[in-house]
């Protein structure tokens, strides 16, 4: 695929590169988070009850630990996908790029769900983004080994996470969408068991 | 143009970090513009109509996805120039500086765009950003061929970015002001066009 | 425990990109602490009190300088930490994580910190969360020299942050936190004392 | 200096990492200046003087462009320094931290500046932090000097930033604060001249 020694050196390059580019935008969507959680704006006369509010925003504490986690998770993820990749493609680029979009949206859905853990609305925003980014990384990853991109040895490990079994996570975000108007307890649990899903495979 | 191998290593080492402080630039930038995408703030009685203030901000939904599609291209232009210089002047530097000064404006025009979609003022102030940041962008792929900086065998490749023919982008961004004025759908049309004149060319 | 050279060039590019991850990470928190810092809004009529009002702030730029410093010593001994490190395991990883949480929630705490710096829920807060992070480093280092992860030569250097003393910083911090019940200031000089305990043993 | 080969490696991979963390830092620093740019908030009925609006925010502007251009200068200095040194000893280490200290206050000073340009609270703020910086950039590369940090072919164009003529410029910063209770204009006009004092030496 590649034409010599100059090309390896220039798929190297690129792939390190687009590795770093994307370390960076998880490193700042995963600290980006803390600014969802609010300090309490507090009288003289009503500071006595910051103790109160503080502890009044567990679920925002609770929707920051879920999305640290989740992009946690996410940059597992690639950085053993781009660690097993021999060269990227236009088409990978593109994925990337596309799963970066929807990572980066991560911190605003958080913050949604943290202002309003129990309306459909919040349920359904932050399942269409993490869903879609689960989506995104399967594509992008089906893509690289459909493509030839992954070196030949590391083709089983990254089987994993892009065959159809592998699907299973986004059909629980995509699951968790209707669930989420009946119960949007039920749909969150949906979210946790995805951490499960993978975890048996492996 | 440089005086031996020392030379050659503190060309490499140059290059080397403010590409790395570009991608900085570039992936914060590129992350920063989510803080644009506000949560509503609703009392108890008003949160039955979040779903529709959620969807009711799709100005700026659209606006985030514009911005995001642009720093992607505004990196991959940057990522492929980078791979190709042999060395930097200060020309170059400054050139480059310029340019970034003008990305990280982007996520300020997106969001004043997201705010007043149909506004004049809000379709010039991108206009001027981000047809701004193109222009320097040309300006510094015109210098770094002028001036020696590419790669013999990369020059070719590289013109197709650098030569008069490609100032065609930053045309269209600044016809695109004027055109605000009768239309700033027309207007904005003019900025999606810009996506396919480079298609078409390479 | 590692299986010739593949494995070690996979050790290092993994210990590599963890710690580029791990640094960016620390260089968003330190540096978004600044967002702490608020700029007074004051009327055409008010400005005459600008110097008052940004003097009047001084807890905020305590808290933002004692963040820095905390902030700054993290970075400092995870730098010497995966510098001694030969290779990573998935606790390493997990525990890294944790502590990276810790790190990311210090902006947080510094503002609440900030904005209330004699409430004993603010102190506790700070407490919690810096004192959080000090466990979970200690909890790394100490994992990564029972796990044999740390380089041979390094491991006597590396004993000093991960032994059984070690622990007096956290559990200063631990202690701190019935103290503010009593006294905040006390509960903020023993954090104070945590600088020097680490200065006596080097 | 250094011991043998092992040392040059351990000297070589700090100062990598100080500098990668330090480039971070500067990075997010000139990135996050973008969020003192302020959108006005209308009603509909006011949204027609947007264009007004946004003008109006001049000084504004012209403080974000201040500080990009004092940043960036910034950065060159301490890249340069960084490609000349051999070495890092722990003074050299907090040296840099409190230099970044200071680098990281830009965006909180520049705010105060762009929302009260001539108020002397403002115009001193502004000199504080950027002529601190100023002085702690000088006194980590005097000490870079003075400790043998430097690599010996390096010294003489790295004298230029750290010997006393060099002091010139905090000198003007200092200067400026006492001339700001007179004129706001003419102690601003003292920071653009410290731009003219660098380029005539070199």
């Amino acid at each position: 695929m590649q034409a010599g020694a100059r090309g390896e050196i220039d798929a190297g390059r690129a792939l390190t590169r687009v590795t770093a580019f994307s370390d960076g935008v998880f490193a700042i969507a995963i600290t980006l988070l803390v600014l969802n959680l609010d300090v309490p704006r507090l009288s003289a006369a009503e500071q006595h009850r910051l103790a109160h509010d503080l502890i009044d925003q567990w679920p925002d504490y609770l929707a920051w630990a879920l999305s640290f986690v989740i992009i946690a998770r996410f940059w597992v993820v690639h950085d053993r996908l781009f660690a097993r990749m021999a060269r990227l493609d236009e088409r990978a680029m593109v994925a990337n790029f596309a799963y970066l979009a929807a990572v980066v949206l991560i911190p605003f859905a958080s913050e949604v769900l943290g202002e309003y853990p129990d309306r459909v609305a919040a349920v359904v925003t932050y399942a269409l983004v993490v869903g879609g980014a689960t989506l995104l990384a399967w594509l992008l990853i089906h893509h690289a080994l459909a493509g030839g991109l992954i070196r030949e040895a590391d083709r089983p490990e990254t089987r994993v996470y892009g065959d159809r079994a592998a699907l299973m996570r986004p059909a629980l975000f995509a699951l968790s969408i209707p669930v989420a108007f009946v119960s949007t307890g039920v749909a969150q649990m949906l979210w946790v068991a995805t951490f499960l899903v993978g975890r048996r495979r492996r």
